[in-house]
């Protein structure tokens, strides 16, 4: 068994990761497994949507405390071990944004600190009944302060502040009220509901779906104008995708479309 | 009967687009009259609030899907057609933001793709119980990029995003509860209770609802303390109107003002 | 009597503000007071949370009406005042931001204008059941600009334009699921409850705290690449703190952290 599975089921791949022992914690191994993934579905084609989920009793408990641990050992206390580590924890949670197909979280038991950051960084989530979030770094007096760009992303500001300095946590239900999850769902229903979320998706014309997902998060950087000035531009590109003008022509005509995609 | 129905009450205009049979679709005729009648507003201080409705089944449908269409007939396959409609479309949402006057939604039956934009580009809305919500573009291969601009600035960004990839619709309790709009009411009492909203802020001081309108959207794009620099400025301005002073002196001898505007 | 009693308890630090027969407004002297000891708290390492609440019948109703009224006296009619007073207030309003310990507002009654704004701007708010919340300046024919600041910085913005236009209150309950306060709790266990979750936070470790709040407001106004450049850095400094390998030993070793601090 690898530290991440990869099944693929018609266009949707599902990730899991693999290490229930650690809790399916952020370590070196399993951040470069995450890394390796995304960069290979970036280019591929045949996958529309992937959902992310873990083995064992939690979805991901956040980084791996025991190798940061040892990373003190350097000469200089771990600081070029922790300044690399963090950049790789980014750049992983930033690759699932950069990715063309949406990502979902299946998350079930515990999300805590960089695992609730996953959650938060995925484009969707579906949460099990009971499933706990929390970014409790603080209790052992490391600051959620990489989580919480994530976190405060999804969420208003103030329930934000309170899970990062109380290092309590939410429930499920109060996770999809916030912001942080779509939907919660029955444990034993979570897969099935997580895999037809992905296969609606997977359905669609994944095209629109790319350049979609792309401009979302581009425009909700950009100020007003700008952001209606670059849409735009996006709009007149995918209308004039040969599918989306057989789209168009199907709905009017009220028939399916027949899509080369 | 225009494509665009305009009645005033007192202060309160009430636009009502008029294109029934084509589910008040967003037309370059609809997109035209809407522009005319926001540039009009813009300098008419005898008007404090505006309605926007639609009649028919629905309160607009998103583009004009057969003009659309026809566009491509040209040389370019519609690419300067579409460029300058997405441009249009886009200066009229930030028109409504543009003008002086507070600009209410009344919302009722379905609301979709631009026509979900446009009750997102409101200032507020009040939609009928039953109304239907969706950016549902990516069902016909067509991302609502332009639409997303205006719903990502209103609800959380993971429900945001699962509305532009699922194509799925809402309905006004989740609407509201998102904080696409402020009330839902019985279908019998929607103009009605419109009305009285719309109302409620034609009685305020014209000239203060002026000013922090626009100073609303304006600090919304700025870090906090350019925010602050601005808007002290323009409370210092609203202090010195002549109106104002009476305003607080009225309040403090507790009696109704005796405004001139 | 002093007009801002400050009583220490612990690690928690509780200002109250004492003009009951003034609602608590934000006078010349109450902003004085409020800065002062903002600016006493601000290297004051005893201290890990503050506390801020008001005595007699209402939190804070917002600017001194009757002291503002008075400065229209001056030759300019009082611009120079007013400008003075709303930089004055807002360097207030940052400076509870500012502050390494976060900041708790402990609300009941009403909290108006600027007392809203000054629950907003605090890092976290517990109100009493039955407390209302408005921005109701446009009532009097001063829109509440520079309050506005900080309320559409905690709830959506439909919602916060429509409390700004109609200058209509929102209750405790409404408050807390739009995102402006925490947590709702009854009157008579209010004080209780706030100290409770005071002293949570003030157990935490301060260096820690201090870090994060910092990095939390400066991370929200950044892009999000920058966002994760700038904490990753965080993180490392966080992780090299003599107290963060403790507590993190103390956590893989099942014991309690032995802090220094």
């Amino acid at each position: 068994m690898s530290i991440l599975e990869r099944n693929v089921t018609g266009a949707v791949a599902h990730l899991q990761m693999n290490a229930p022992e650690r809790l399916n914690a952020l370590s070196d191994e399993m951040l470069e497994a995450l890394q390796s993934e995304f960069d290979s579905l970036q280019n591929d084609r045949s996958i529309r949507a992937v959902i992310l989920s873990g083995t064992g009793k939690a979805f991901c408990a956040g980084h791996d405390l025991k190798q940061m641990t040892a990373g003190r050992q350097a000469e200089d206390g771990g600081k070029a071990y922790f300044a690399d580590l963090f950049n790789r924890c980014a750049r992983m949670m930033q690759a699932v944004q950069s990715l063309p197909q949406p990502v979902i979280a299946q998350v079930h038991g515990i999300a805590t600190a960089a695992g609730c950051q996953l959650v938060a960084s995925c484009d969707m989530a579906v949460a099990a009944e009971g499933t706990k979030f929390g970014v409790n770094g603080v209790n052992i007096g490391l600051f959620c302060s990489t989580p919480m760009v994530a976190l405060s992303r999804n969420i208003p500001r103030k329930h934000a502040f309170e899970m990062l300095t109380t290092g309590t946590f939410i429930d499920a239900d109060r996770a999809q009220t916030l912001g942080l999850v779509n939907r919660v769902v029955p444990h034993d229903t979570l897969a099935a509901q997580t895999q037809e979320l992905a296969e609606v998706i997977a359905a669609k014309l994944g095209a629109a779906v790319k350049i979609g997902k792309e401009a979302f998060y581009n425009q909700l950087q950009m100020p007003l104008d700008e952001a209606y000035a670059y849409t735009g531009e996006v709009m007149v590109e995918n209308m004039l995708y040969r599918d989306t003008e057989e789209g168009i022509a199907a709905f009017l005509e009220k028939r399916d479309p027949n899509w080369t995609q």
